[in-house]
Parts: structure tokens; sequence; C-alpha cells
């Protein structure tokens, strides 16, 4: 058994111009590694937001706190709030925002599909 | 975009003589499915437990909210709450069990590697 940390103070903040007011805290060793999925715990500050970017890979966004705003393919924002998730095909263009904050497991897989 | 729920109210409870007190609430398709990685939100009610029994792939276990005790092969209980995870390499007995409740995510895949 191997403990691990996720908790706020252990996240980093990337530096990747899609991301304003994220941190992340990852579960898991990189797909870019050779894992066979990629685990992280984003936090979204007020007003943060991931732009929009194509999904490289199947992945599944699940909102553990908070709540805000997700776009697909057609670019039209929708709301989400704890509980809720959406699931983007790889190539999918995908947005997402937050007026108010929001924490959100972000999980990446090849042939990863949703329940 | 494919939107799902992971509510309390889309969670199910399993019959599995292994889990007290547990309801399940599935990310994604079931391993058993040919999916390459599992992932579900488990909510234990005060008094649940996932009692003693080994890691079929590698897993981890991120606790999201509450707060209880995690064992791994040496049986000894380690507390555990929100922030912190654990990971159990396949074949590990491992045993979880919350006295005030929790929620975690439980991550499974073959080639599951914590950060």
């Amino acid at each position: 058994m191997e403990r691990l940390s996720f908790a706020a103070d252990r996240a980093s903040t990337p530096r990747d111009e899609r991301l304003e007011g994220v941190t992340i805290a990852p579960l898991t060793a990189p797909l870019g590694a050779g894992a066979p999925v990629q685990a992280a715990i984003f936090r979204l500050a007020p007003g943060g937001r991931i732009a929009r970017h194509p999904a490289t890979v199947p992945q599944i966004l699940a909102v553990l706190e908070g709540a805000g705003h997700v776009s697909g393919g057609d670019g039209e924002l929708r709301p989400i709030a704890a509980g809720e998730g959406v699931f983007w095909p790889a190539g999918e263009e995908h947005e997402t925002r937050t007026d108010t904050g929001l924490t959100a497991l972000v999980l990446e897989a090849v042939g990863l599909e949703p329940r």
C-alpha cells in the first residue's frame, strides 16, 4: 500500500496557455510516460477556465465540487455541477469554465468508455 | 459530448458480501466489458466498509469527502481523509472502512501507476 496526496497544497500550476486559474494534482503517472490511464484533480478558481482545445484521447471530466459550464464540438456552453460529468471522444473540441470555482476529476485513456 | 451523472441518486448497491453500507456510481464501462480502465464513485455510509479482499488489478482509492481507515497487505488500519489516496498493487489484500462516512474515487486498470 502506497499513500498519495492530491490535496490543494500538492497541486501545481502547469505552464499551459490554455489554462487560466487552474491547478492540477495528478493521481497517476502521465500517459506520456506510458501509463494506460491518466487521472488528475483539476481545481479551477472562480473565473478559471480550460480554453477550447481538442481531446487528444477519450476523456471524462467529472465535477466533484462547485459548478461551471462545459462545451463540446458545437461550442455551446452548458451548465454542469457536482455529481455531473461529461465524456469527450478523441478529437472533440471542448472547453470548461467556471464563474464560482469548481473541482473536477479528469480521466484520460485510449479506449476510455463512459458508463 | 455525452453527459453523465454520478450523483447519489444514480448510484446502486451491488450484491457483494464484501460491501457493507456502500453504493457505487460508475463513471466508466466495467473492466469486465473490455474497458481499459474502470472508475467509479464509492459512497460509504457511516459504519460502512469494503471488507478485506485482494486487488484484482492495480487500484487507486482517492478520498473525495469524509474520512476513514484503510489497510494494505500488513492488515494495519491507517487513517485517511479527503485529499488523500492509496495505491494497492494487484494481489494486495486491502480494506476500507469508515465510522463517519466517506466518498471515494476508485480507479482500476492493468498497468495503473500512481504519481
